[in-house]
């Protein structure tokens, strides 16, 4: 009836990478394992990025290697430059590895500075440095707009500037687009205008969504951008996460809450509620502490007696 | 630019009475008053309901009695039978008291017999009568069909019923009609098409929606209800608020998160984001918890520096 969505569980990196606390390795593994069990087939696992500036992915070699082999399931690696690429690359081996990595360029040269130690017009060539590197090694390559609704140091960010970005990143064919709402600031008719401004602007390459639920939108956001033709969606288990360089963002929106949403919309995303109801539980006992997810908390639609 | 939203403040109703605590009587006289302050005119204040089975709103005529005498602000009483309407009726005064009531019929049976004592064809019937009664006594009255979306106990809800239902009540000319998501189950898909079908059946009486946050959808059916014509929106400082005969449910949508939300978008609501901030981290010390709300914990857009 509806299309679609695939969603992109970004939990176990994401959501880990932004939490005080450090979880072992094999809780990470176990997470990744516990989202393939509720349906997810694309995962984002690691970040290969400094462990001085993100000491809580310092071991991402060992979760790639834990993590089991599935031909029908895309490990997502996170990298930042083409150091972090490489590391990727290593993690190849008969079978296992990262299958995917994904790059960021940022929007406003605030949390550029701070994030990543460049502002928005080179982070671009970052970018296409990386896609184009990616492509010339035989590896899947997507790439993310970050802060493209809302800079927590500049304010506002011009979506032309955006839509500049996306053209430019998009010379490089990545196999998909995403726009990131870093620190929750966006609203859905901002998330329409945007996306429809991207699909007429790069109509080869497909979107994806990423929002952070920090102001009560994200659900909305989602929403927005599913009918502004967007059909890739970013969500954390739980809604683990924040962002360190952006202050009091919460986490990623939970993917249980969107998987309700979507699901009551008639609209399939491949994971079952319940045992991602379920999942959501059993990694709040993990963790020590409640998470976002409000679907944890409510339960899913009434049955009736 | 886009047309403009009124916002009904239910926060001291739907939300107090919902609490578990009984609020001090001057403590709800000053929450009204806060509202007023950051530019609410439009204003549930109590519910006349019988204090056996709703204590906390047992002091509704001395709180109606301690409200400031204001021609720009419209105070709402809930009532659900004659006997409550007849006292919104006597808390009349010169230039005091009750400006409007509003009564509520549901949709579903389970929810129906449990909160009110019965059904939904008697509950139309109820509203009917307290529509012509109010008429008569020249008082201002609205309707709200309650578990629109849902019902805790029953489950699904027909929406061609909800649709009759809105037809048979509309006969009475209430000055708007409600669709009330009492156990926060809706998804913005529904509310399109439900609101959509409302219009087109009863195109004459104005729309108001009702939304609780119970599964994370709240923001995004506000979104959806607006641009299916919706231009009433009900919420309540802080996210105060539950239902006590729905398992789980938690609060309205909080007025400073829609109001973000609007603001963002272009729409104006009349109130003030930062005072709505401020009003809900000054009833977080009184009532001595923290509230659903995320605009009291991430403040609004970031201005820049």
């Amino acid at each position: 009836m509806h299309r679609p969505v695939e969603m992109v569980e970004v939990g176990a990196r994401d959501g880990l990478q932004n939490e005080p606390e450090l979880v072992p390795t094999e809780t990470k593994i176990a997470l990744i394992e516990q989202m393939m069990d509720t349906g997810a087939r694309r995962i984002e696992v690691a970040s290969f990025v400094h462990p001085k500036w993100v000491p809580q992915m310092a071991d991402a070699e060992a979760v790639v290697a834990g993590l089991p082999k599935r031909d029908d399931v895309t490990y997502v690696g996170l990298v930042l430059n083409k150091r972090g690429l490489l590391r990727a690359l290593d993690s190849r081996d008969s079978g296992g590895g990262i299958d995917e990595v994904g790059c960021v360029a940022v929007a406003s040269d605030g949390f550029g500075e701070k994030n990543q130690g460049m502002g928005w017009e080179a982070s671009i060539d970052v970018v296409r440095d990386i896609c184009r590197l990616a492509h010339a090694e035989d590896m899947a390559v997507q790439a993310t707009i970050s802060v493209a609704f809302g800079d927590p140091f500049d304010g506002a960010v011009p979506m032309a500037r955006v839509v500049d970005m996306a053209k430019r990143i998009a010379e490089e064919n990545p196999k998909e687009l995403a726009l990131g709402d870093t620190i929750g600031v966006a609203v859905p008719a901002q998330v329409t205008e945007l996306f429809s401004r991207l699909r007429e602007a790069i109509p080869h390459i497909p979107l994806r969504a990423h929002f952070h639920n920090t102001r009560n939108t994200g659900i909305a956001n989602v929403w927005a951008a599913y009918q502004a033709g967007v059909s890739i969606i970013d969500a954390s288990l739980g809604g683990l996460g924040g962002c360190p360089f952006a202050p009091k963002a919460t986490g990623n929106v939970a993917t249980e809450d969107v998987v309700y949403m979507l699901a009551q919309s008639g609209v399939d995303s491949g994971l079952d509620l319940d045992r991602l109801i379920a999942a959501a539980r059993w990694f709040e006992g993990k963790i020590g502490k409640p998470l976002p997810s409000m679907l944890a908390r409510a339960g899913g639609f009434p049955t009736g007696q």
